[in-house]
């Protein structure tokens, strides 16, 4: 029996878990859930899954929890109580969907305390990659990816050991700009970058999908992973998204994983590896395949994935730079605030401002952010 | 150190199994060598490889090889000469590159010795299946699979349990006459049928897989090789030839293995597993490839594949009909004696018209193909 607590429960991450959840009552029981400000779901979900803890954003959105009274469930708040949560000793397996710089914390907290962290949340690799590493070894948790892609190259190196390894290859959709000139992407609304042809997420990810920072965080989130080597980690388009990554061996042979866009497929591998259990989605058509495409990355127009090599030539905070900026950034853009083409210009310009702190604590990590967050705020400002 | 005995080593398989011990002289020393009638070519790789036994079809080619007057090299003939070869203790690992029924006999050699059998040889698994697992589980012997397809399936498997296998996927290249119409096809040539796309093989597998009887004997090996029911195995096509197999298990997650259509490849990783070393063949350029396609087999032009279901389902020595009728029919279409379409029908027309024995014997499946090719011949005498 799985022990589970789900942090972020009410968004995309969280909800495709507690399918899982549910569609495997013998084998699953949840813990806790988390939320940020979806009380009503979040009250709905505690009562089918029977959760014993819940943690809201802060007072407010707990006092609204409270009201519906249901028994025998602690609420708790905030950043510390997303820590306990994740610690909670009466849990096994800690799926992190939290979006953003949110994540890193309860991840610490998981893996310090032994958990399975079935780890969603790219920030928290991208921005403690070596902290993370160190709780996970001393604290005896063991880190499972998530994301699609990464969980694709769990199951590839399966195939053979590390030191074998030729380069790894992560796939991007190209998102919804894929075709688009530069002057044209420059000026795309929130609207249009919110349009994903394949993936359904939530609203961060589905921004940096048409960036593709999104493949810049995973670049950074396969390096510290896998312990692999920058210049062994590759990205090629694929539109089609149905090859999530590809391991190339020294032998000349390639490992590919397959499967359609559906989250609760890597979920549930994290969740119950080494034992694959049937699969909620349809099976992968590949007869009705027309064909798949793989295309290098125009990085004239996407000068986003190059950012991830600098950063980690840069090293230290330099990732959590990196990744904070570009999270402020998307909320700047979403809120009408900068264009899309500025993200770009953002990012890149504190990537190169920042000084990074070398082999930084968490706290180092959140000063780097504050850095971050202040820089980009003056540079908005003084462009007005 | 590997100590290898090559069977056929002047054929495209065991030539190639000598360029990877080539490549590695720290690696692999050659025991034995065999040839059928190829003898000069057979005495330049023993004396390049310092064999110390090699084996030759009959009296006559055992006589000229010991003309070149190669001191310290024993030499010995027939079935008798290579099941001895197959099994010498000097030797660990065997690769069996040899053609046709021909290899069934020094497999069980090789497993019931105890050796790795590295298998090219489709027929020994399609013809004595039961028989060939029985002496690897009594002898000791391990089974490697060394056709691409088999290879991939392998590599692919390492991804999960048996049981968590929902289906496997053989891609075939469609041969030649993939775009051919029925009629067109029925009278092809064996010089338009020795035209390969993508792979640069020997004659008899080639022309198996213009007819696509190449996928009907991998369908049976697969089934044995991999213990999985026939209803699990699945054949699409793939003119590209790079993903080489596919398994897709139960949660939904598919693993494919591609390469370049080298067969150093998968001889180097049969010899070497669990190790990977560096490979002979230029990597897979990904970002070059335009498209894969996965397309079904158009069963109407390609009678050839569900013959392998129908051989599965009557048991016994209904596969070893089946191989030894295509093995005698592409024989008498590359001698001009029948037409490309007759290859179809008298490997159908065999298998309906043969009652199986179950459990053979290895005289049982060799009296078998006795039948088989007696059947043919008096339905080509009495087309005359």
């Amino acid at each position: 029996m799985k022990k589970l607590v789900v942090l972020g429960s009410t968004g995309s991450i969280g909800q495709s878990a507690l399918d899982v959840a549910g569609r495997f009552p013998d084998r699953v029981e949840i813990i806790g859930l988390s939320a940020g400000t979806n009380v009503d779901l979040l009250a709905e979900q505690a009562q089918k899954f029977k959760a014993r803890c819940v943690v809201l954003k802060d007072e407010r959105t707990a006092e609204d929890f409270r009201r519906f009274g249901l028994s025998g469930i602690e609420v708790w708040q905030g950043m510390e109580g997303l820590c306990r949560l994740a610690a909670l000793p009466e849990a096994d397996t800690v799926v992190n969907g939290l979006v953003g710089s949110l994540g890193l914390r309860p991840s610490l907290a998981a893996l310090d305390s032994g958990k399975r962290l079935c780890l969603a949340n790219k920030e928290a690799l991208v921005m403690g990659g070596e902290l993370v590493l160190k709780a996970a070894r001393e604290g005896g948790g063991e880190l499972m990816p998530v994301d699609s892609e990464h969980s694709a190259l769990f199951q590839c190196l399966l195939g053979g050991k590390r030191k074998e390894v030729r380069r790894i290859v992560l796939t991007a959709s190209g998102g919804p700009f894929l075709n688009w000139s530069k002057e044209k992407m420059a000026l795309a609304t929130p609207a249009q970058a919110l349009k994903h042809p394949t993936w359904q997420m939530g609203k961060k990810i589905t921004v940096d999908s048409a960036t593709l920072f999104n493949k810049t965080l995973e670049v950074i989130e396969a390096h510290f992973l896998f312990g692999l080597p920058p210049d062994k980690i590759e990205v090629l388009v694929h539109p089609q998204s149905i090859a999530h990554s590809l391991v190339e061996f020294r032998d000349g042979s390639t490992l590919a994983q397959l499967g359609p866009p559906d989250m609760r497929i890597p979920l549930q591998y994290a969740i119950f590896y080494p034992e694959r259990l049937d699969g909620p989605a349809i099976a992968l058509d590949l007869g009705g395949i027309e064909m798949l495409k793989f295309l290098p990355v125009d990085q004239e127009r996407f000068p986003s994935l190059k950012m991830a090599y600098r950063a980690l030539e840069k090293g230290g905070t330099a990732p959590a730079v990196l990744a904070a900026a570009d999270e402020r950034a998307v909320q700047l853009f979403l809120e009408g605030e900068i264009s899309f083409g500025e993200i770009f210009e953002l990012v890149g310009l504190a990537l190169e401002t920042h000084r990074p702190v070398l082999s930084p604590t968490v706290e180092g990590i959140e000063e780097a952010e504050r850095w971050t967050h202040q820089f980009l705020a003056a540079r908005v400002k003084a462009a007005v």
